[in-house]
């Protein structure tokens, strides 16, 4: 890989993310051939906020390829996490391991952290941000379960507001060949301009519906994510409609042959365990996928990886973020830094639009 | 073993119990010929409620055999555990591992994880229910220091009443060859009467005491077990009656050359530190044959372990299982399953007797 | 090492601290040679007070020898920390693995666990008592970075009477050849008399300043520790003070060219961030010293070990220690032992001089 660090799926070129989505699909064929591929090598989990799931995927994957692992999982009782800068913390621990995982609840936290560590970073989640490895999963189930990424009809059903995986996914996707939209949820929850003017970009086909009953005969694909209760504007709102949005069997019965349903997982009820059986079903192989998937980014990224310490840059802009969730408004010693583009000023860590004061 | 997962140690065939038991103890004597016996393959403890000891124990296990570690020790810290099924939880991690150890607090959980895995399920104790892994590593112990699990006079002592590993030990010896108990208890704490049904059925001698002291010359085996303080009628009574279920120096003074003294720890007050020096004292010792028995167990379920997912069954009762710590009153979507037997409808997850409603 | 137990520093010969010492250069040198050198063990670590930091560091090491790891860090969620003496947990434990390291809150914690286990024992930190691995970390900083130990001019700031690290790296280093000390600090903070009584004793020359900026020319090395703003007298002298003890790009103008800064992290603000682009500050290497020395240790005391339970030996004091943070206060079974030098009784746990009542 070009880049040292993965703090967003976006950096990696073309070839490089399907040579990785290829590796995955080989370590899946040919478990035994990678079992000490990392020999001797250290993955350090730094979990700033807890997310049990992402941190056991990544931990399996690297002892899966004979690697070790060290690391946190609760800044409660962790005193590395209390009381250091994250620079400090990013440091010492980058001494110790070959490459790090960072998850932490704000955004812009990965990107810090790759200017001080010596290893790979690997961002597993900055705040509601970046999660790139999700995506990869992603890619990783589509391509082994449809046999391509290409020229599928992908429904996207829930939260399509703030469901960053969606988002993600979208991004990914868009611009391969082929690729064509359903874009299912309630009015509120639609998803924003933004992703709207990514896909008319792309040239994209999209539609967008507010019945998943109606969607699915058209889907080769359908990647169902939760509605949370309080995103409704009301309870009586939230009765009437969750229905509308929950996979079942019986909206089952309307799809392809062929389709293939994901989830990133935890579903709470979105999913009834009914379709659990139906082999259509792959959101739990999907958690598999994600596993290799990891096994080809940890190995890839490992190997022959260069120990330097990049820095923060020297120049900072007298201007804070105006982004309370911005890492930069925590750890003060970072410079403060912008893209500019069409003179809208965005900041570098959280790619949050800055507001002039 | 025939049985692809350990719920209860009596669906082991005595040949398969047997086998573990000299397992262990070729272990124990060559652990060096075993140092990679299981490298490349993951275990995963899901330890719905903390239980440092016992996951140490599993964990040290899987390590010496030259195997890894993942899972989580602390619902409260694991996203996992909280506001995921049970279900979702073990069909995720059964992709990522080659074997699962669970630990939780209601009764029936380790038989429900067992429909949902691909991969071998370890009961590490459902509630108060069953703990096969401690009766495994007691009779371990007894082969390995007495030379066998037959023709033993045992003495139990402490809550004979409540006390789980009490029971399994006495089901898992009463119809060996030979085996008589002396069952050391006050009144209170003596043991239910389902217990004498079974040393009855299987023809084994036994008598009720309510003097260590008295039992002592007579005991080839003394298993001593707690006694909670709040278990005893009032706090004079607890007091007064102590002092006689405490095995201490002086009382091994009366005891047998060739007595062994066992305990399934922590002990409080039970037996007095002036005993940890006496040879007879084997119960430390205990905690590493608990070891070698778990590296013999883990290594018999991971060789050849064909990966299936059971499923649960299709048919399902109408009415509720009426134990509030059955598991089925928490996990849902679980079928109700029971056993009739002379009229008496009992949960197959659980053991309890339904009441008809 | 001639013994079988790291509880405090100066209990190495020269020699083996020697050893020691260049066996960690050796290993930071060429660290694929070590890479299976305790293939097959497993280090224990019993943290019953988490210190992420230190227990990282000590994790890393072994997995980077090819061992294992098991332990805990949190005596909260830890069941074998609850409700067990610390004798019965160090010897159940050193029946599963090959090294315990050991943090406690209490003095004397460490001595104590050494008395029950099979295995040796690192002490890791016994309360504010000793903590030999720090100061073992210091000395390969000093010989790895200056290129020897001896005729060094060695300045101390901060807290330096309360400073744990302090008071045992001058312990080991005045005695040796040619070594001189700067002792930096307020009035109230300066070396306890004790510290001063074996400077002289070893007839080392040192002088106590209260700038560093003064003293900043004739250092060859700095270390530098946290002042706690409590430790002033009032919030004033705080903010009038604070200032003096800062280490900062400026006063590095006034060091020399080969001038080396440690610390023992975490800092908080008493060095700024500009000064860690300097060459010359080690601060964050060091903690990647102290992963080989800890790897040197580890390697050493596992090589040949014996395993035997030295037991706690049978005569007892009749007087309790006064000292309410002594282990012997809270373990009660421990035997009650001290030292005599002109007339005065000290605590052979934690080394405090013990009123006579």
């Amino acid at each position: 890989m070009t880049s040292q660090h993965l703090i967003n799926l976006n950096t990696l070129t073309y070839n490089e993310l399907d040579g990785l989505i290829k590796l995955a699909g080989e370590i899946k064929r040919h478990p035994a051939r990678y079992i000490d591929a990392c020999h001797g090598k250290v993955l350090a989990t730094l979990f700033y906020e807890p997310s049990t799931r992402t941190q056991m995927s990544f931990q399996t994957a690297m002892l899966r390829l004979g690697g070790k692992v060290i690391g946190f999982d609760n800044p409660q009782t962790s005193s590395v996490a209390k009381g250091e800068s994250l620079k400090d913390t990013v440091r010492v621990v980058s001494g110790y391991s070959d490459i790090i995982v960072i998850r932490h609840p704000l955004a812009g936290s990965a990107r810090a952290a790759s200017f001080f560590s010596k290893v790979p970073i690997i961002n597993a989640g900055d705040g509601g941000h970046f999660h790139p490895t999700q995506t990869l999963t992603d890619l990783v189930t589509l391509k082994e379960e449809k046999g391509r990424i290409t020229n599928l009809c992908i429904g996207l059903c829930g939260d399509l507001m703030n469901g960053r995986t969606v988002h993600s996914l979208i991004s990914a996707m868009c611009s391969l060949e082929g690729n064509s939209f359903v874009l299912i949820s309630t009015k509120q929850l639609s998803v924003p301009s933004y992703i709207k003017d990514m896909l008319n970009a792309a040239g994209a086909k999209y539609i967008e519906m507010n019945s998943l009953e109606e969607a699915m005969p058209m889907l080769d694909v359908l990647y169902m994510t939760r509605i949370q209760r309080e995103r409704f504007g009301s309870d009586e709102e939230y009765e009437r409609q969750k229905g509308v949005f929950v996979l079942d069997a019986k909206k089952m019965k309307r799809a392809k042959q062929d389709l293939r349903v994901l989830h990133p997982l935890p579903r709470v009820d979105e999913i009834t365990v009914d379709v659990d059986d139906d082999p259509r079903a792959v959101y739990f192989e999907q958690t598999e996928y994600g596993m290799y998937a990891r096994m080809a980014l940890i190995l890839e990224m490992t190997d022959n990886a260069v120990r330097t310490i990049k820095g923060a840059p020297k120049q900072t802009h007298a201007t804070p973020c105006s982004n309370p969730h911005c890492i930069t408004n925590t750890e003060l010693y970072l410079p403060k830094l912008y893209r500019e583009k069409y003179g809208i000023m965005t900041c570098r860590y959280c790619d949050e639009r800055i507001l002039e004061r």
